[in-house]
């Protein structure tokens, strides 16, 4: 009910805010007899952790996970898996600048409506900090989708207006830049057009992608837990999203009966403009949804705004923030998607008698 | 957990299908006190009826409501409300052709897959003929949210090519015209390009906005079930939607920090790229969501596909389709949003001391 | 979140009151595939029928179902399974005298409080009546459990202080008699202490135990929805109950670990005190669960109380009332134990990789 | 899904086993505003923890409770509280003796049977171990019940044959004694047979009582999750509880309906048969429940039982135990009547408009 629950059988609840103590995750409904370490779970954290180029946060953060319960033996045993990270990060400062002004673009003025009060040091619940512990979750829900063949893969398709061609994906080459882009030349463009951004103190939006591979069909439900639908959600509840799109996507609109319907042949459909998804259900075929983020708000430029006294102000957010928050969201995409799958995997063994 | 039902404390539950006896929704946690009868329903269902206009299906279905249960004396007594709509138009008709063939673009593959059989009369649960009681249990949340101030609005703003001009937004004219569209000279656009559609048989993908106003901010949730997340999925799960945006949507990829947050001051928001969220919770500006919906699978032109027995064949789905789902999908789209406000507004109420 | 659900896959959400139109229920994630036909469920909704005997209420209901939605040509769909049956008898009369009064025992009062006014034709959600629906989702239950060769069985085992024998179990007698008693000679002294008892105008309470029978091992939670637990409030959301027991029960407390604990040989357990239950998880022996309830809150004999207005004044509940309620709960307490073990059944699929 | 959560807004998520790293629980849903810190909860685990007497066992835990989230500045901030308890008595032994031997009336077989593999060091999640972290979230429940003037407090009635006298019922009594027992005489009776029972290897079974004090009428719901319902489920999830009563429980099947109704004047009810709670609803009186405990399966007497080979053999279960689990029970009932209470009490602010 607190929206700190995401999943009906794999189901995953977390707490942590940006500045407390820690990230804690609990993994309910792996089945038992998985083999699980915290080996398994570092590398996505990695992937996501701050500090790791010029074009990302500079917060210094570890992200070492610990396994607090559920594995015994190197295996799952059913039950719920404990992930704690603690933040070592908590770099003490002086408020007094920002404590009573609402940052515009971020939660804060949100947060003092719905509770009446609000953690002044950062973002709380809201930021990004806390979809550390949703990686370590979804590298959970990997290890199960692996048991069914199933893999997830997610890359940025943009920046700003630099876009990746299609046609020069190159998969091995995603971990190659700071930028997770699978076109070589788009990534050099990326960065040469961050390192202009960075000096005007501004930030730009970012396109990702991610797949599911090795899919398998009849996972969704096809009234209101739709397997789109819960894709759509995940995605959207990481922060600074503000599009979603399955398949085709937007490009939909203008587009014809004739031209859409993916043609059936026994050797599997002859395209995908669906993105893997019909009728809520999966069809086997490469599951595709793309997400648009929202530049990152706080920017070294100032801005108007009120404080909690209702006075009119401005505001300059000083301090360590990702210019481009896309970047970095691209292990939590895959994340949000293993964790949508691995649900209804599991969901889908109650379907027939 | 067989995704038949949506919200948490205001919550529906829909069973019946496409060629079944009847529809039936209950709504759960509906507040005691909320005056009610089937005429607070029966409009919004009347503007989701088939045949209103050639340019929808000529399935001739009264669309009829009856409560029979929850409301006493004219008035919610807080008990669930149980509303049927009993399916009238079930032609009796030769399924032979199509009994064993799944149609393109249609969950009539995913279906099988799933649950091992498939109603062959129709799309079952998946079909758009389930979105009436929704629409019915939307009338409901709607009439809560009054209490408050909130109301919701829907019209289609592209179909295929022609898009509606914001510049000409005339709310009066939605109901003018037979595509729910503000823009009276688009109106008469569209009208142009459906006739030519339906000469060739084909079917055209739609764009549909819908907006909630007089807003409370605080509603919403930081983490999982952000209020943008929970629109998203309910957007996402009606039949043929592959996209959605909130606010600025798609566009904030190619957007900069300085230029997206909106400034804050006392007399509110002065500019609304959020599209009313923050953080996922909304900030009492107005909500804007906009979806895109897929051309209708039916359409009169052949395509291949294959039968349940495993041989490849082509298929025509002739019978009473809608050329444009998207047009019809303008009721459901206010009823989805509605419900989940409806939700967070009852759930907002447990977040302070 | 308005109590009108049970279970978590296999779920049942309810609708209808006392006095209203009709009363529904929507089964969710029955899997597909199964045989259902009303013929299959109305033999359980005869044996909870009203009237059947001098000793229970003359309200007359057919309580004939209707199966809405989810079975296509004989078999379930693994959709929704909704289930209507009409109120046919609402006698009109004067409600003056007691439509301001709180009726001592029953929920009037608590209703008045918790939602600031109430149908005052009769119990509203809390009456029995309700309970009708739950015996048809319970039929759909029983029709999964058969698949898996377990069955359920309940009976009246003590009213007021005549109790059934223990060594005088005949399983053929419990339909023999008008109280679903086991033991003919106990029923005889049951019908004899129900004739003194009416002509007094006053109720009695009852003993209901129910079993299931040809249970798998493994089903259950051992943490917060252990299968005891589950079974604990299924039964005590049983309208008049007040007390549940699994296996031994109440007398645990005077019992030693070494007479108590199951011993375990290759043939079974050596006995049954912890009534099929162990850590929350079913060991594959009888599941054994007894319930009280208490005697009929409405009679004929005056009792103080006080009005809507606050003043202090009495009541008799004239009407047709169970004088036992104890012994129509029989089927319901059926229901309730299948509606426990078909959710678990499916849960248990998620157990193992 | 997993049975790891209980209540639906003030909802508590809990992760650990026996032998495991630590305890770990998320409280969800706990409203904003709240001042609370470890010393709300310290004094309550101090109360559970082992070792307090030489009739509990003598394992050794610090029960150390760490606030990881949800809180700032003293206060909840409405966002999730986690709570981590780490385990520090872990004793390596030999475990070659029990780890492929069932215990009898311990959940080892049916663990086994639904998972395929246990952790054979320990009851894992059925141990009673897993209790501690409960009786913390309990706590936050008690700060949040306390806001609204309602307390709960539970004591240990009977242990045996050795019954609390209730004319002798003294509070402060309740913490003067190794039994949480409220009359002095019985626990000096209690500590006697105590005494011989543990020269004997033996174990013994206990009736413990639970009560909610200045309670709100309206809480509740009135079909599946009535509040009595909800106190049975919560009471019999707690390892080795067989009996829930409500009110005055069993004996209601003896007593009759011109008893049994507690009558109503404007300074009250005039009796309080029934537990304070009608129709699933509290009417505002004291809430009262009981609970009967099994005697500990652990004892040092040999019993019968097989291996997960299929040999018959015989056990002996060494180590430390406590020889009435009932005792230790008594702050684990007040935590878990707490977080019912809790939950139902959120719940109800959506009851009305």
């Amino acid at each position: 009910m607190s929206g700190s629950s995401t999943g009906q059988i794999f189901r995953v609840t977390t707490a942590g805010e940006s500045h407390g103590a820690a990230l804690v995750a609990i993994v309910e409904g792996c089945p038992a007899g998985i083999g699980l370490s915290e080996a398994d779970i570092q590398p996505d954290l990695d992937r996501r952790k701050p500090g790791q180029s010029k074009y990302t946060t500079q917060r210094r953060e570890d992200d070492e996970v610990e396994i607090l319960s559920g594995v015994f033996e190197g295996k799952t045993t059913g039950c719920p898996i404990a992930l704690l990270i603690r933040n070592t990060d908590q770099r003490s400062k002086d408020y007094s600048e920002i404590m009573d002004k609402f940052r515009p673009g971020h939660a804060d003025f949100t947060y003092f409506e719905k509770y009446g009060r609000r953690d002044y040091r950062g973002g709380g619940r809201s930021s990004a900090r806390e979809t550390a512990v949703r990686v370590a979750a979804g590298a959970v829900a990997k290890k199960l989708l692996a048991e069914s063949g199933i893999s997830v893969l997610g890359w940025v398709d943009q920046i700003g207006p630099v876009k990746a061609d299609a046609a020069k994906f190159d998969r091995d080459e995603i971990i190659n830049n700071p930028f997770f882009c699978p076109d070589a030349e788009a990534a050099e463009k990326m960065a040469a057009f961050m390192d202009a951004l960075r000096k005007e103190g501004d930030s730009i939006g970012a396109g990702v992608t991610v797949e599911a591979h090795g899919m398998i069909p009849g996972l969704g439900e096809p009234v209101f837990d739709r397997l789109d639908a819960d894709i759509a959600k995940a995605l959207m509840n990481i922060p600074a999203v503000k599009a979603v799109e399955i398949g085709d996507g937007l490009s939909c609109i203008e587009a014809k009966g004739s031209e859409f319907g993916d043609a059936i042949r026994m050797s599997g459909f002859q395209s995908n403009h669906a993105g893997g998804v019909l009728g809520g259900i999966s069809n086997g075929d490469t599951v595709r949804a793309r997400m648009a983020l929202k530049p990152t708000s706080s920017i070294l430029k100032s801005r108007p705004t009120i404080d909690i006294h209702g006075n009119e102000t401005d505001i300059v957010t000083k301090g360590r923030h990702d210019p481009c928050v896309g970047i970095r969201a691209v292990p939590v995409a895959e994340a949000m998607l293993a964790l949508v799958l691995a649900d209804h995997l599991l969901r889908h063994r109650a379907s027939r008698i």
